[in-house]
């Protein structure tokens, strides 16, 4: 097995690499003055299951040097060719929520599905559709966060309570909630623009004594935690802690959240930051392992 | 039939339009704050066909809204999808110049093939590949610009001297020569890297009184152009004049070439640029109709 590590992603790479006892390189990529992309794979493939390792956060620039590694490696003699995307991207618009909108999960799924045989990823964005399988029609396996996230909290807060800030996020907060026995409850959301963000406390229950963590598998502009975290303490509640799955948000909006009142800002490995405490690195080797077993060593498409 | 142009393509996409008395949409594209993109089409798509117009230089940013678009237009009622893209993008890494390069030219052509049905270009680079048939699987029309520049040259220049700047361009050199019925030779070029190109006269011939008109189907950083010029002075021949199909270069380029005495730069408008000088869009338009006229009404995969 080979891991490639995608532009920017050298140190998970490196990581997963030395868990998987396995060979390691870096994807290299060059920018023509033209704008157009090249990578080259600096490795022996023939023959090999090739893991492109790398999270997806901001996208764009990430997809076309991502298809073309997994295009060389199966030109150049792969077995199959994997990805190890702790973050996948495009899982947010999955419908279309104004006429004339693209529904982008789908049309990136089959993207990735065109050059990949398999998809490892961390908690990927699951709301209308209901499992990876509904939109990669490749081998997908998804790490859950939600084990690691509980032990991490048995560990380091006393008496919590779980917040999940708006209804979606109910689901993976009553699993974590259930793992660290401890009780939990959701906020509701008022979305009025991209960057715009209400939130109210949907019950108010009588938690004496806990610690308010609000959990959220994505934090991206920070606001809906913001939002979140004034309307806990306007219901008397503690100060809160915060954690993300993926903390695609900057130091601005960490800096705010620590000025709204939040004791500590911590999140899953799933992209690189300043603020991950919680290894999931492990839990994606294995799961590369399991995948890369189940294929067939030649394709069959 | 709808014409939909693709962001910062609004004039080619009216001018097209106009000319097929067609409607014309332009595609809306949202950038959210976590760095994915959403494009909306603000137009009815029900049983008609729907062609993307727009060029593909600087494709990176642009490749993801068009193939979003694309199965957007199909998913709402399109007929068909088809792409007016003058200038093709990723056609000029046509082998594996170095162990473990991608072949972009190939990826990039399965890429577009996966969302549409047809694409209109101009003068693709094509080199080692013969034809456009060898790298996409769906229909394709090459517009050729050399009839238009020949028109022009009868029209602006007297008695010129057409110069390919290298060997590559020997046979689109000829054709131009051939229409427009002027003597031509190429140059040999010895690239170095990305920018440092070195060129010669690969003939001395006896062109007196003839103006030379250097030829390009790509010019990018106008350094094989420079390089040209230069030989081109110094075996005694007067200032040259440039011709650039698809005009990739920008304003500093330009003010080089005309500081190394080039008399004046034009271009062909494939690509939005201050040297537009030859129209292409009624011959793209006329490419458009016959290729959306060839297909079945429903698509058959």
């Amino acid at each position: 097995m080979l891991i490639l590590a995608l532009p920017g992603a050298a140190a998970f790479g490196e990581r997963l690499a030395a868990r998987l006892h396995c060979d390691f390189s870096e994807l290299a990529r060059h920018r023509f003055p033209d704008g157009e992309t090249l990578v080259r794979i600096d490795a022996p493939l023939k023959g090999r299951c090739v893991v492109l390792a790398g999270s997806l956060d901001h996208p764009d620039d990430k997809t076309l040097p991502l298809l073309f590694a997994a295009d060389a490696a199966r030109e150049l003699g792969a077995s199959q060719v994997g990805l190890a995307a702790p973050y996948l991207a495009y899982m947010r618009q999955d419908q279309r929520f104004n006429a004339g909108e693209a529904v982008t999960s789908l049309s990136y799924a089959r993207l990735l599905s065109l050059s990949l045989d398999f998809i490892v990823t961390v908690d990927p964005h699951l709301h209308r559709w209901r499992s990876l399988a509904e939109l990669y029609p490749i081998r997908t396996q998804v790490v859950r966060s939600a084990p690691l996230v509980a032990r991490w909290l048995q560990r380091h807060v006393d008496r919590p309570l779980l917040v999940g800030p708006d209804s979606e996020s109910g689901q993976w907060v009553a699993e974590v909630a259930a793992l660290a026995q401890a009780p939990w409850t959701v906020m509701a959301k008022v979305r009025r623009s991209d960057r715009d963000v209400g939130v109210k406390l949907a019950e108010r229950g009588h938690w004496p004594g806990r610690t308010p963590v609000l959990l959220d598998d994505i934090v991206s502009t920070g606001n809906t935690l913001l939002g979140a975290t004034a309307a806990l303490r306007k219901a008397g509640l503690a100060a809160p802690l915060c954690i993300a799955v993926h903390a695609l948000f900057d130091a601005q909006a960490q800096q705010r959240l620590l000025a709204a009142g939040v004791t500590r800002v911590i999140s899953c490995d799933t992209i690189e930051h300043p603020t991950n405490a919680i290894r999931l690195a492990p839990a994606i080797a294995k799961a590369v392992l399991e995948l890369a077993a189940t294929a067939a060593p030649v394709r069959e498409s």
